[in-house]
């Protein structure tokens, strides 16, 4: 038998060879040697694509991403390489796109990128995460585009309205404990701090590691315009928890340092943490309760657990200042 | 909404980073420099590893490959590459070892394989099939090794027994169809014809195409000693069939010419021809009733239709001779 939790899946759109050669035709990197179904990105299809030219990854856009944003996407992907962080390079064909069509979805050739993500991330992983998310922050300084961030402030009612009537079927008290927190935050979200290009999904799944240096960087479709210091939360929630839901504070002094190796938290970041924090973690738990809600039933693998968020929001509510997050002054 | 149809599924095993690398640094491959999982083979978890030497596939074993049969396979797949047959090779560690354990799991790392498998086979498809059909039958007579072909013959009636209470709700009668045609088999079913080792699963997605030509075979998991003929029987189910459940004699010509240009088939090869069809599409009807009795209920993907072999069973039921599959003699 197989052991609960030990399992991931991927889904693929099935692509008939003679659109995949065609498709390949329309970029100059030789022909079509191998191409595979890879477990990346739950949003949408990833293959591995082996041609003349060397190997790519091939990505077909499926539901959540939408096709008007994709431009955005693209666009940050070379400005941000172009700028010093190491993420995917969109391929153009030899009209010069970047975006193509096959399988009657929005498709995109990136370069392959060699690295393995942290499973069990270290304090190590969380400084370079950091630092990363800093230069990050620095490179998308200068791209020209912006694009609004569904998913927070704004974005959590519709969520959660969506996901009300049987958020109690997950925890009795769910629907109530989270009305409370969109009011509170819709009371006290921040106006006005630092914002910019950021990555808005920097979970460990995300990030590359290769010889105990950080690598590279993967999956922008979340990528939007907000608070930069809103990027940083969503780091500490994404990888300085333990298991057990408790807030390692060793991790998060580690990942906030190497933040401000590169770009410093201003006062007023500083102070609205705790409150950015909040919003994260109900990001989180607002999206994986309406991915639990709407599984199939009985499917193979159960979607991540609300209720992990459910335990961070705590922690956040009861924190006083940056402080408890491990930022030092 | 992605289109019913449309879609592939895969699982995986979860490996932690330090697993993989010290299983890895047991071999003389350099270090890991990616690893993904693939949609390759539903028996098994299978990743492409990339490391300082080149790209390779490593494969765990989940359920239903038997861990005792691994050493016939591997043993099979360097047997037939000493023989001309192109598949993937296992790599061994540094004791000289192809077989080792990963994720409490057996896990072998084989060479990758560059090609395509045809999605819409057509009669070319069919003859280099058959051709490569026969040169593995002719490369397999030297291997030492033999291995109960689990799913003949004598496997039929207690798959046929997991699976008969509930048959009906496939299809009303199914369960009485199966009994009788098991019954009619037993009678019919050859004793003597010429055996040795057969691939006994050479569907399209275990065959690679590159520049039009057949490029490496894969997947040895059903591989086992039987009838020679009753390998070409399963690959005339899998490769000669319409959509529309017509069988297609020119395909079937096809690839029954391109295997009797490496290896000619006797006369009580070719007398037995249209029963060992039948006991072919009886295999795959009832290995997939149980698949589909036995499917998570909701799960996005549908296990593949076991009434597919039922039309066939009865195309085979009422053919007359080989001459009905192509063998014009």
């Amino acid at each position: 038998m197989r052991r609960a939790g030990s399992i991931r899946m991927a889904v693929y759109t099935e692509v008939a060879d003679e659109e995949l050669e065609a498709f390949v035709a329309s970029y100059d990197i030789g022909a079509v040697l191998s191409f595979k179904g890879i477990a990346e990105g739950v949003e949408n299809s990833n293959y591995l694509l082996h041609t003349g030219a060397g190997y790519f990854i091939l990505t077909l856009y499926e539901k959540r991403v939408n096709e008007a944003d994709l431009p955005f996407f693209l666009g940050l992907l070379e400005h941000l390489s172009a700028h010093g962080v190491t993420c995917p390079q969109p391929v153009k064909n030899s009209r010069g796109q970047a975006l193509g069509r096959l399988a009657d979805r929005p498709a995109v050739i990136v370069t392959f990128l060699d690295g393995l993500s942290a499973r069990r991330p270290d304090a190590r992983h969380c400084g370079m995460v950091g630092e990363a998310l800093g230069n990050l922050h620095k490179a998308g300084a200068g791209y020209g585009a912006t694009r609004e961030n569904t998913l927070s402030f704004r974005g959590w009612l519709p969520l959660f309205r969506s996901a009300e009537a049987r958020a109690d079927e997950v925890l009795p008290g769910l629907a109530v404990t989270i009305a409370e927190e969109i009011a509170s935050l819709y009371q006290i979200w921040p106006k006005d701090l630092p914002a910019g290009i950021i990555h808005a999904d920097l979970f460990p799944d995300n990030v590359f590691f290769l010889a105990g240096k950080l690598s590279g960087l993967i999956d922008f479709y979340f990528a939007c315009t907000d608070f930069l210091a809103y990027d940083v939360a969503i780091c500490l929630n994404a990888w300085c928890f333990e298991p057990d839901a408790s807030f390692n504070i060793t991790k998060g002094m580690a990942l906030i340092n190497g933040y401000e190796r590169v770009r410093r938290l201003g006062d007023a970041e500083t102070a609205a943490l705790p409150v950015l924090a909040r919003g994260a973690a109900l990001r989180f738990l607002l999206t994986r309760l309406v991915d639990w809600l709407n599984k199939p039933e009985g499917a193979l693998v159960k979607p991540k657990d609300p209720l992990e968020y459910l335990k961070k929001l705590r922690f956040h509510q009861q924190a006083d200042s940056a402080r408890d997050y491990g930022l030092l002054r």
